[in-house]
């Protein structure tokens, strides 16, 4: 655990947040600034810089690969895209992004696109979206 | 193989391209239309209309992963954002975008931020890149 690292205490509950799926080694909640509805980060619990620093590519990416095929289900979203950036929060975290018709998203970061939703609203999108195991 | 897709036409080599590494799987190669210096795709062979959409995630990603490695290394970038956007082309693509100190990108795509490479420089960006199996 990296100390003031924002992920870290979310991914020991320190922080709260709105979980879509946790195991072991792995978290997902969603973004609380969010630039569409459902835009989820993933998380791996212990602290990498990047995302290409986690040595286990395949079950971080395929844990981000089942919530993309559950959003296009579930929400349900066009289609889904997938960011690392990076820049603002030195945790590794995949951005997923849902898409939909006309939601005018031009790009990532999309700063003109920032929504808000209510905590109980954040709070059934992320029911809407939830995994189990 | 989809017909009229370029990328397909790529894994072929009925369209050449600034290659950066291939197997029987996977390509990936230079993006002829770059944010900067670098700018990498990634593609399965066979066609896939989204990243998700590709059954083994472990294989790609850990290709991308190991790509971003070689970059950080090799041009070198400071660190390197992986982007599936895919609303241009629609075959599975991996966008791996490698920054520098200074170089003014705020997000993707970053239309403002087109950089211009001649062939003989793309060739020399890719070799400076190039992985063996």
């Amino acid at each position: 655990m990296v100390e003031n690292c924002i992920f870290c205490k979310i991914a020991k509950g320190e922080i709260p947040c709105n979980k879509i799926y946790e195991d072991n080694e792995y978290l997902a909640f969603l973004d609380i600034n969010p630039v569409n509805k459902g835009h989820t980060l993933v998380i791996p619990k212990k602290h990498f810089r990047w995302v290409y620093d986690v040595p286990e590519q395949g079950k971080y990416w395929t844990i981000a690969q089942k919530i993309s095929q559950e959003m296009v289900k579930k929400i349900p979203a066009m289609f889904v895209h997938a960011v690392t950036w990076g820049e603002e929060v030195h945790h590794a975290h995949i951005h997923l992004i849902p898409r939909y018709e006309d939601d005018g998203i031009i790009g990532f970061p999309d700063f003109k696109n920032k929504k808000t939703f209510s905590q109980e609203e954040m709070k059934e999108i992320a029911e809407q979206i939830g995994m189990k195991k």
